[in-house]
């Protein structure tokens, strides 16, 4: 593309005074659902993003990253899930990381904009590469709260694949130590839950802290797994809890290893790497760590962004 | 800061289309040295921030992270290092996390931009912390390749703290084979060198898989060191290359452990993962492996940014 | 200026989705006073900028055009004033223009802001040249409104240089009919008015349109005098307003024509058409022709900008 | 709109280091035909908006203003015109215009980029209003410069609708002593042409100017008509030249009035004043004086923009 033609740029606002201008090749859906704004243009460094209320959720060239990250440490942190959970997650990529396993026999991924999982199966084949026709996946279009909150059925691995908890987003109550609650008796006595976790940068840090410590709240592990993608333009990390107290690194290994999965970015050594995390993060748990819970669950803009 | 003072801006160009707008509370500094643009700037997100041609060097919030593992990864991959060189570094961070290590007797600094060396010393006191003053440290205004091919001194350590290959940059003769074999020819028979080793994402990672190669055509071991900045926007990795074909990461772990230094960035267990990197980017060490050299040396703007 | 050394921008913000950044050489003053936000400028195009509240208030280039239609058709519009009073105007250029009239023995400038006026003064030597100095000049810090309601000065024509009526800016209670009311009683049998009026486009009239048909209510003759500024990226008109029912173009033509000042923008033949409007602002002015009051005197930043 | 759908933004840059963004509610064309980059979108301020090579050539909500003035004083110029050339105006608005003159028997439209009169077809209807069908419309896709020196016809108008005349544009040739020369032979005796401009702020008038000196070596009579548009944010000019020497300002009136069209922009009163210019610019035509030729017919973007 040459430079002149640079014309169309799709515009993420950071809250502190920071903004991202991506140039773009082709505008292929701009409009919003009922539940928010939604962009997918194709961008001249990411490829195809997908951005929801102006915020980029995934890109083509690093989504890889994002979901191997988030499903596999969860999966493997159970000895043999067979039922998982995924809420949220509308591009269908975490649906498809979770298919890969093959003695998984349901998944239930409960998202609550139809519009949007729509929209993504037309326009981001890549992101869930057919994965929603798998006859193991339920789709149920719902609040991913009421359905944790009216559910019987037990799963053994839940990943939250959401959005910022901002106020008014569809995901404000999806981060608290009341849903956590209700997360944690969905599971199976060895279950655990994968968790988007946020920024983890030095300037960012007060989101994920919180969260982590709410998540202590809940369950007796709770492991961030930091990563950074390029189209997120700074440090992140996912979180997993998990119910089962004897939760070791080295189960978690054990496993990647035996079911030597073609992955792009979690190695077995990657694997062993991945729950270590900076003095300057420890340092944070210990300074920011009120829970957040659904009377007072607000994280600003400030805060996550 | 409210939304209605955000007036100011320091624009950061990427070639491909990106650009990062930064909110300033104030511009300390705007103008131009003999060999480059120079920004100073105090942005709400980073706090204050150093520029040269238009490209974030380092950050208030977060240079730490850049600093500690430019410098001690390969403090410790020598068994008592105590000569180093460093080239280029003008903020004097990477002095400051040499000057840490008490039984270092000498340290030479070449830097081709005085003036560099004066604004940092006046504008960005917590980057150097006044290690320009540490009676160990020569401070040579030059060219570090002039340097190292005349010099008949040997160090033990070098750290090239050198901005973005480009063509025309002051560092574009700094990133070659026959740099590299200078440099080498500058180390003590177990010497080692860090090199900033540009971004590592899938988006743009010819550059660091270029260098990397370069690299290991003079050192037998060769090891990145991933590392991610907010204020970088991007992961990135640093790399180590070692003329002792017995270096071992036990063993930097080792000296690691032993001086127990209180670092923000780099505990022990940091360390132990320092250099392991995924199977995407091994993958990029074959595909992009054509060595830069003083005669095919360019890397393009597209290559880096 | 090379096209890398653009780094820093000035970015005006305007309510409709539009958004204008000026790349600046240097940035002279970057702070708050008590009332407002006050930036002022290098940029590459328009040299020196006089910003408040991040909306452009003049241009070294073309602040001529602005002051020299603001100020001299109404000082044509009396027959010999001697005695003017400004309200607003910080940056000393409408007090310039008003100083050129040799036979005008009295000026009283009430200006809010005593910080902007001290930083004006400073950094803005063409503007005012030096015209704060001038004996018959009185400056009065204080409120403009609170001035006209207490003061038993009579004045032949007064210059409302004030920037936009948005809620909450010093300016808000300065454009509505109770206003007008009391400067028309400050005015001598012959007086006139000089009223900065907003933007004449077809995209943004409405403003303009209630200005006059406010002004209407008032007095029996309301002129506008239509301009444009490369600085203001758009068509605006100041406005005349006379208390003299026989006020006419062809005698203000002929005190133009007598006094025969060495003016930039304001020939003779300039002044015979400066009072005509195009068809489509006739139209608005029928449509928008609600007057704003102090209890209803809103504009918001939609109608403005 | 809300601000926070304010995602999709359209950039506009000017040589001079000054960018315009506008938020677009849509995106309906971004492409390239073999001449120019071609952008259609629905900005928030200026309703549809197209743009040839980055730059905005009209505007929903104004372009009746830059189509009467460029069309209707050419066309009140003439005693009688009956054959019109059109070159350029791929958008139809300036076909549109002529096309309102009852007594024209003959319009040659000639543009040189077919794919752009498609989309105008197809996108810009309030543009054209259905004037390519008019029976007395002939439209050639050719070569503007090629067809005036091939051509043994005469005409009484020419109107020439072309964007900035930049090096490398397709315009580039269309704005020089050799192409009026061309031109000044396929008018009759009392023939005339209407030029795009350009700018004439203090900022921005060596182009505007240099046109006019061109202009005045082939022409007796040449007449800036300077105008206002929002969506070019900055004064600007068209030029009537005419072979008649007497050509009279009172004669274009005479004309008007009589035709009596129900314009949006150019009632009489507007005519009778559309000719003059202030002092600044009378002094630019002095000191730029120096003719566009073949040879040496470049305008920098720094001219121009």
């Amino acid at each position: 593309m040459e430079k002149h033609q640079r014309r169309l740029w799709f515009r993420e606002l950071q809250s502190s005074g920071e903004e991202t201008f991506y140039a773009c090749r082709a505008v292929l859906y701009h409009g919003r659902s009922r539940y928010q704004q939604i962009d997918i243009v194709e961008t001249e460094m990411h490829g195809r993003v997908l951005a929801l209320d102006g915020v980029v959720q995934s890109a083509q060239l690093d989504e890889f990253i994002y979901h191997e990250v988030l499903v596999h440490p969860a999966m493997w942190s159970h000895p043999a899930p067979q039922s998982v959970l995924i809420i949220g997650g509308g591009e269908g990529a975490t649906l498809r990381e979770v298919c890969r396993h093959p003695d998984v026999r349901r998944i239930v991924m409960v998202e609550i904009d139809g519009e949007l999982v729509e929209i993504c199966r037309r326009l981001l084949p890549q992101w869930h590469q057919g994965a929603f026709d798998d006859p193991r996946v339920q789709l149920i279009i719902g609040d991913g709260r009421a359905f944790v909150e009216n559910t019987t059925e037990k799963f053994d691995v839940a990943v939250l694949d959401l959005s910022d908890p901002i106020e008014d987003s569809p995901a404000a109550l999806l981060f608290t130590k009341e849903f956590y609650d209700r997360v944690a008796k969905c599971l199976t006595p060895m279950g655990c839950v994968s968790v988007q976790g946020e920024c983890i940068s030095p300037q960012k840090l007060v989101a994920h802290a919180r969260i982590v410590n709410t998540l202590k709240q809940v369950f007796p592990v709770v492991q961030p797994c930091s990563y950074s993608l390029h189209s997120f333009h700074r440090p992140d990390a996912h979180i997993v809890a998990s119910k089962n107290p004897q939760w070791s690194v080295s189960a978690v290994v054990e496993r990647a290893r035996s079911m030597d999965m073609p992955l792009r970015y979690l190695s077995v050594p990657m694997v062993e790497k991945l729950f270590v995390v900076p003095p300057y993060l420890e340092e944070a748990y210990e300074l920011h760590c009120e829970p957040l819970t659904d009377t007072a669950h607000q994280l600003t803009c400030e805060d996550l962004m």
